[in-house]
């Protein structure tokens, strides 16, 4: 399992990084908080999607906590994000980049952790996009936000997306590396191009949309 | 504990049809989010309550995530709102009894459960009521409302009453069945009467509340 | 580990206590609360923080239910402040001394029981900070604030460096009775201090803010 490992380890820190910037990027532009907040969110952000998969998977404490280097990457994003943050706020998009990164990453090293413990295609699929939204989740209740997961169609899917092809492609004996990367790609894709083309899920049966709402 | 178990299995899977129906129509009428918004709600008001039982009791992962019954049924649920929401919609207290249904399920699947894991009577008693409050909470603090358990007088009590019925009847030995179908009804009946009669819990002394306050 | 369980139970329930009565003044001030929101509010403001940190550390149940003594002292705070809070509520400041000593005290315990749990001393320091904010949190987030952790600077830096204070002085092998009170104490009087001149962290650079932001 050792190039497992070490796969899940650097789509985790890479999607760590992604969304410690994104998190401290929204606390500076959505609530202009101080470096303290800015940090704590960023961190949030970054770890909580992961703590809730290991919470749920009862791999206690989470790897954030007996592996220094998510602490240290969440932590390094976050103050990276305050002292550079209008630079790369110029960046115009870069938020919704950083955090479709972050969801790519954490849905394909979710589902990979889920299936490695033992849970069924279903949930592992299910655990993996948890953890991709988690983050964001919690980020957005903090700041009195409706999540992103519920009021955009295009969040979860490519989310759920992502964790269906990297289950997929294990369960058909693929290797993960190759797996894990394609179905990053694709989540990230599908998300990008529904924040370009501002592509929606259907509403319920019977009901018509106002543009805008 | 072969019949305790299904009993228990019984409680918890129609209290999560319940919830899922309950917390996706919540998706339609309150914050009118696409099919991905109302599943991800119904989905996370159905099996909430549950999962933060599991993850309090340390029987990890939940059984949410290792036995496919509560996605389907939770998924499920949520689609039939979906779907059929405009029509159950038209009954017009659907929300509200699907809630009082869940609720009462929840309390008393959860405190059983809670005793079944070797915890004393007045810690299983309010495990159980969170098992009960805890799927609507979720629910509410996603969508910015203030949850009801807190605001509600008589919505955390008759989940505290069931329970403690519950546990009571273990305690003395008599047949979980039963006391199980009482317990329920009871919680439902005075949460149901509640809501008819507007009844509420004291407000601090030397308070006089406002009607409607 | 005698004396150690015993500082540790003292300082746990102790600040229990505190943020029972910060809680439940909290719903009589902010929202006003019933009898039953107060006692719900109250008690996940003084036991959340501990959830959260026994969740983190697996050690489930959570001492909150495997030991009766804490929901009694969560109970018996929140009925206090509901009976006694109109008296309570004159002493003007007392909701924010009671949260600084629950933080104080909550910070330092966390920290301890993180050691002795086997976390490293980077990661023992964070979930300390987190035991100390975590109640007061979920206690934001229910009522529909941004959680003081991200808008107030000296919340979060108070918390850490009682945690770290306590942390060093573990490893340097002093004892813990000594060094708890001292952090607990540090922690205390920064909190106040930052409270009683308003001061704040530093924004991001290249920014000013209003007074009054």
């Amino acid at each position: 399992m050792n190039t497992g490992s070490t796969l899940y380890l650097v789509l985790d820190l890479t999607g760590t990084f992604a969304f410690a910037l994104n998190g401290a990027l929204t606390a500076l532009r959505v609530v202009r908080l101080d470096i303290v907040g800015v940090v704590a969110l960023g961190m949030l952000t970054a770890i909580g999607g992961g703590m809730i998969r290991d919470v749920l998977l009862g791999d206690l404490p989470p790897a954030t906590f007996s592996d220094w280097r998510y602490l240290a990457v969440a932590a390094g994003g976050s103050l990276v994000a305050f002292l550079f943050g209008r630079g790369l706020d110029r960046l115009a998009r870069s938020i919704l980049l950083l955090d479709a990164a972050g969801l790519s990453l954490f849905a394909v090293s979710g589902a990979l952790k889920s299936l490695h413990f033992g849970l069924g295609p279903a949930q592992a699929v299910i655990l993996g996009a948890v953890t991709g939204v988690g983050g964001g989740t919690l980020r957005d209740v903090l700041i009195r936000e409706v999540p992103a997961v519920l009021t955009n169609g295009l969040y979860a899917i490519p989310a759920l997306v992502g964790a269906f092809l990297v289950v997929g492609a294990d369960r058909l004996g693929l290797p993960d590396l190759v797996s894990a990367v394609v179905a990053a790609g694709v989540c990230f894709g599908i998300r990008m191009a529904g924040v370009h083309f501002g592509i929606d899920a259907p509403g319920p049966p019977g009901t018509r949309r106002a543009a805008g709402e």
